[in-house]
């Protein structure tokens, strides 16, 4: 199975507003991607220093699982409506990971 | 529950046995560390383009869990003898996740 880790930092002019938009919509769309098998998206809770704005974890069967996601046209609606102009910067990793060993 | 995400980028002169060396001491640094319940960490698979290098993920109970990981002596050992001299960029997020629903 595949663990998709992302974390983004956004624009100056991103308001909190724009945040609970976006992970209302990234929640709604996950529940209608059946390869996702479990997700969470939302803002960093900041409990170290130095962090990221945002994360999203994505756990899916395989690359095609991945594929299936990434290029649903949901996910791309809610790039359309709100992530593309908000992100000033991404940073994205696929890990490998057994089923049931990370929860 | 926190998950606690990390994506690098690594130095240009990072090597393949650098990486290498880093998983392996962060794997049995992880075991050593009974406030992580899951861990994974490793190279990008990079089953889509322009991704980080190499990512963690973590599951800890709570905040005082994630302060107990990343200032153990045995994740700071790791930072001094590995991480610390290949990373060019890092992000990391903490978001929370309820129990048994990120598997």
């Amino acid at each position: 199975m595949i663990l998709h880790l992302a974390a983004f930092r956004w624009k100056d002019d991103v308001t909190d507003d724009d945040v609970a938009a976006l992970t209302a919509a990234l929640s709604e769309m996950a529940v209608g991607i059946p390869e996702i098998r479990s997700y969470t998206a939302g803002a960093n809770l900041h409990l170290r220093p130095a962090g990221a704005d945002y994360g999203v974890a994505a756990v899916l069967d395989d690359a095609a699982g991945l594929d299936a996601y990434l290029d649903h046209p949901a996910h791309l609606a809610v790039y359309e409506k709100h992530l593309g102009r908000m992100i000033a910067e991404r940073s994205a990793v696929q890990l490998p990971i057994e089923e049931g060993s990370f929860r």
